[in-house]
């Protein structure tokens, strides 16, 4: 009875891992989205759940439950695709995890253990949202969200964020630096706090060059500009100089609420492109979708194109999850002329959209920035439809 | 390539217009949903979303995307029936664009352009959820939400409503008049907002009578206490002499939250019947659904029957969307002893549902108001029960 039920659990692990993923027919020109999630949590082992010990466990129980599997950093290292997700427990709590595949669509498999983080930081209740960044000194980066108790606030659950930095060269072996300190961005708040910090790729004037996200509370960017720039000489005593705001909020367009930096910055012949987040408010909570912008080769910090409206929003079973109605990346892998675009949905499973980089780059550049009222909207539109109409008329 | 994937994307859009609607088999006697959106993002022409240039565009990219299709005014005129819904582009501005078919149910194809709208308020950033009026006086009203940003409200999300108005003949030409002003709506907040107004279709005591919705805030109806009623004389300067409270807010009952009138009052031979919505609060944000109230045909401000609970909720696949859990109308059309009922599902498509006259006068009229406590509550159902039973001995 206990060999077979485990015997069944393995055999069904082992088949979704061999499932092989398919692009979805809806044409955009943009992006193909694919059919199945690349990692959701049938993809954790069973051996990170069950016990697998009939004299403890002659039930077959699942003991340590997993919850969700999603934002991940993403890179390829020696022709082999590598995720690295947000793992969540039953507990909430979440830790991150490799998970390897030969292909970038399909066939993610987890190491034998998630990864062991140096635990330097008493307060660090929660750690998610790793952003990988394969740097210049040769380093892979990795930061994240590290999450504590608000001490100075009484309610239980206050909470403030900060920006941990890890490296590594092999994924295996990880060294923990401070965390991030950006105390320029007292400006957005008395205490300020940083999620979604992403480390640029490229030395900036010789520096190390972050995108922040100065905001106000925990949840709330409050008087936040948008994503913010900053630089700081040494990696191992990470202090920014001083931000500024790159791509800004604004009102009624997609960054209303909030934005992030998200992916890591694409390199492109014409800028840097950066698949970033936009937060609008609804009466059902906070909508998160997926926008781009390019900032220039010789100036990252500035913003060179913007397209108007979002790239990717919740669509379809997207749309429903733990915290329903989110898109949210921190990962893209560019593969020669491939782009694959790791995004979470709903902040319970991790899908993957391809691109080239010739689809990514016309899209930034050529795509009309928002003209930021209804009747312009209505008269950019219309100007399209009339070239289309004539066009048609010429055949 | 281009031509090819050109063909492929008309064909689609052609299949979709060429689709047949029918009936949801499910009954209760009250309406009748169909089974298919009647207007969705994949209604809209690909000319108003592609550049259709191969020289400009030669990887066939979307430019100008299109997010959603939903609240629409309605009506029959010469014979077609007319929509003229919501449409949102994926930078969060809406507009207004004419749908017409020989059928109500599905068929709906897009006129070559979008409504083009006087843009006579510099700071109207954003325009929605037209109802369209015929008007005793020969001209069809739009009456639509006309959003700008709060001037006084540092926060970048701080917006005001107001009610625009435009009149056409024709559904090409529009007129626009001055935003309604609503100066008694002062009573509910220090500068009273609008939204959800609607023109009644006949003069009353000789006057053009609005059905209004004083609100607090923005997105809070606060202590306004209902769907409002107000006349003016002159409609080319909109000015109410005064408010009062038709269809009230309850506490515990499906009005708790807000109430806002919704599809243009329909005749009927024993009183007005107005379509409106009944929004709650939940642990997942706002839940709006329809519901239904009569008033008198000699004072159309007096309601003059109530059905308890609600008309319609969202069902199925009718719960997602970009604000979850919203049903939502602002247009029914008459046509002949048939109602056909345009409902949006959670600001994301558009459906309709079909009824009689007959019943829709037959559920205003003879369902039982809300008795407003659970004991109660209990008591009606009970008595229901009861005479059930007593009948089923009787055979």
């Amino acid at each position: 009875m206990f060999e077979k039920a485990l015997a069944e659990i393995n055999a069904e692990y082992e088949r979704l891992l061999a499932r092989k993923n398919s692009p979805r027919r809806e044409y955009n020109g943009i992006y193909t989205r694919w059919r199945h999630p690349v990692l959701t949590r049938a993809h954790v082992p069973p051996t990170w759940k069950y016990d697998m010990d009939p004299r403890t466990n002659p039930l077959l129980m699942e003991r340590l439950g997993v919850n969700a599997v999603f934002n991940s950093g993403a890179l390829k290292l020696s022709g082999k695709y590598y995720l690295v997700p947000r793992v969540e427990g039953s507990d909430r709590k979440s830790f991150f995890a490799v998970a390897e595949s030969d292909s970038p669509v399909d066939g993610f498999r987890f190491w034998d253990y998630p990864v062991v983080l140096p635990d330097t930081c008493p307060e660090e209740v929660n750690v998610y949202d790793l952003r990988l960044t394969q740097h210049q000194d040769g380093w892979i980066y990795g930061v994240f969200c590290s999450e504590s108790k608000d001490k100075d606030d009484p309610s239980l659950s206050a909470a403030v964020a900060a920006a941990g930095i890890v490296r590594t060269k092999d994924l295996k072996n990880w060294e923990r630096l401070p965390n991030l300190q950006t105390p320029s961005s007292g400006d957005a708040a008395p205490s300020p706090q940083q999620r979604n910090v992403v480390l640029h790729p490229e030395f900036v004037d010789g520096k190390y060059a972050f995108f922040t996200r100065p905001m106000d509370g925990f949840i709330s960017a409050g008087s936040g500009g948008g994503i913010g720039f900053g630089l700081c000489g040494d990696i191992s005593r990470p202090v920014l100089e001083g931000e500024i705001i790159t791509s800004r909020r604004k009102y009624h367009q997609i960054t209303e609420e909030k934005n992030g930096a998200g992916a890591v910055p694409v390199k492109t012949a014409k800028g840097w492109v950066h698949i970033a987040h936009g937060v609008r408010s609804t009466a059902a909570g906070l909508r998160y979708v997926l926008y781009t912008f390019a900032t220039s080769l010789e100036k990252p910090w500035e913003v060179i194109a913007e397209p108007g409206g979002y790239f990717m929003a919740p669509r379809r079973g997207e749309r429903a999850g733990d915290v329903p109605n989110v898109l949210f990346t921190n990962g893209a892998v560019v593969d020669g002329g491939s782009v694959y675009i790791y995004y979470a949905a709903s902040d319970t499973r991790l899908h993957v959209a391809s691109t080239t980089l010739e689809r990514l780059t016309d899209y930034v550049f050529n795509t009309p920035p928002d003209p930021g009222r209804s009747p312009d909207c209505v008269k950019q539109r219309a100007e399209l439809i009339k070239r289309n109409l004539e066009l048609r008329n010429d055949e």
